[in-house]
């Protein structure tokens, strides 16, 4: 029995079929254009795999993740152009006649990292994805963390020191959240480049600050027992040892731990499952849908 | 079979015997001085009371709550003079030889509400108070929230306007952190007068403000089902409705739920056991220190 993934990013779309890292069976990317197009080739990939069992889908948000909504599947408030109360689970369901998980792109790397990678064997962990927008989400007591909708770390607000960075932020919704100063698009629209193109210590200094704010308050929340931080901007190599540091520094010694000081480097990590944690993730999904909970 | 719970708060401890809101048998209170003469004044109210099976404590923070870690049941690293490293556990175990059950003061006052009050049936909510410091914690899947550690939401950082508010914040770690702005402490100490002594409109909007940043912050990292709000700070009864529209305004209907927006009246709530949440708390902590799980 093999699984189908797909995770449904803003900008690209993954889809796989297989396992588990060590037996990704086929695989392929496409950019994500209208929710028409890029649905029907989703869907044009898994035709006709007989052997697939069912597929689970890791999706940009918000998303109704609640099975009892009569729109559970729908991507609903995005800011994406054309992508408002988007139906993917019913639009690819009638195409493919499978079963269907869906949650957040996040929480399936979260399950990916959890299941063949960096949480192994933890109850209470997150991952967050800095790319062109911020995600967050993760396990709390050993399960997916869902509650009145799922979590969205981008929209908490941190402080902005308007002296040091008077750049408005790019959320539509709210402006200077997390993800409205420390998004991809953040750096590419505060700078005028995109994140790897820039060299320039400032900003990733800046970054660091409001990574650091921003995982502080998650940990100040959720107290995780780890936190996993992917996403294309973090590829820039000199920022997650500064993330690190200034956590620590921001931390202050309150929360007494020593994932906190000495050993923060194996507290704050980045995926073992690199850019496949979303999609092998989604095969967990797919899993967990057919046989119950997480192994 | 009855219980025994031990309200260790900053300001007052709280004893009690009894098996819940119904239940409350014997019931004292008095005022936090040392370490040695409050824990001894707590072990003196339950001795020799034979029919007690089991004693739950919930404490004022950060505790160690790790079971397998050296020094749990400890009071860790509080500002507050004296109580550093306090062993609470040890001291009123050898004194009674009675089981104990031992978690932060929040983590007991949503267990309370959870059995008894305002978040019955529900798997994943939070607890925050605001008294002299800001606590916060609750339930997520089902049990209660403890990772690396357990939640301090007190100690999140928000945006802080200084052009409207210039007050430093009093939190001897951080300054300006969400209860170094927030706490009855840090309005006693902007406004020269305690809380309840204070009717100026201004004083109550920037509490709102505050106290609606810091829940954005919990719901956009959490997605609780319902936030319980109590303490001190909350008896002023202008404070909630304007913290909930603030809420409201604030997630500006990026999460597409009627709780965030025109329900929020039943999503943050007062707590329904009032201030006898944290005690009667105690009685389930006991319980399931005896029974397991909560029922």
């Amino acid at each position: 029995m093999i699984y189908g993934g797909i995770e449904a990013g803003g900008t690209k779309w993954v889809c796989a079929t297989g396992t588990g890292p060590d037996d990704l069976q086929e695989f392929v990317t496409f950019p994500t254009t209208d929710p028409a197009e890029t649905i029907a080739r989703a869907a044009a990939f898994f035709t006709a795999k007989g052997d697939v069992a069912a597929i689970g889908i890791g999706s940009f948000g918000p998303i109704d993740v609640r099975r009892v909504s009569p729109t559970w599947g729908r991507i609903t408030t995005t800011p994406k152009p054309g992508w408002a109360d988007t139906d993917v689970v019913s639009t690819l369901g009638a195409a493919l006649g499978l079963p269907l998980a869906f949650d957040t792109d996040v929480n399936a790397a979260a399950l990916g990292e959890y299941r063949w990678g960096a949480a192994a064997g933890l109850e209470t962990f997150c991952y967050v994805t800095v790319g062109t927008g911020i995600g967050g989400g993760g396990m709390a007591n050993g399960r997916v963390m869902h509650g009145l909708l799922h979590p969205e770390f981008g929209h908490m607000r941190i402080p902005h020191d308007r002296a040091r960075d008077p750049f408005e932020g790019v959320c539509p919704y709210h402006g200077n959240c997390f993800e409205g100063l420390a998004s991809g698009d953040a750096i590419r629209s505060r700078w005028g480049h995109p994140p790897e193109a820039l060299d320039d210590e400032r900003v990733w200094l800046l970054e660091a600050e409001y990574l650091a704010l921003g995982l502080v308050n998650v940990i100040c929340a959720l107290s995780p027992q780890r936190i996993v931080i992917g996403g294309g901007v973090m590829k820039e190599s000199s920022l997650l040892p500064l993330v690190r540091r200034r956590v620590a520094e921001l931390i202050a010694g309150y929360l007494s731990a020593p994932e906190l000081a000495e050993a923060i480097d194996c507290y704050i990590v980045a995926p073992a499952l690199g850019d496949r944690a979303g999609v092998l993730g989604s095969f967990e999904l797919a899993r967990m849908a057919v046989d119950g909970q997480p192994s």
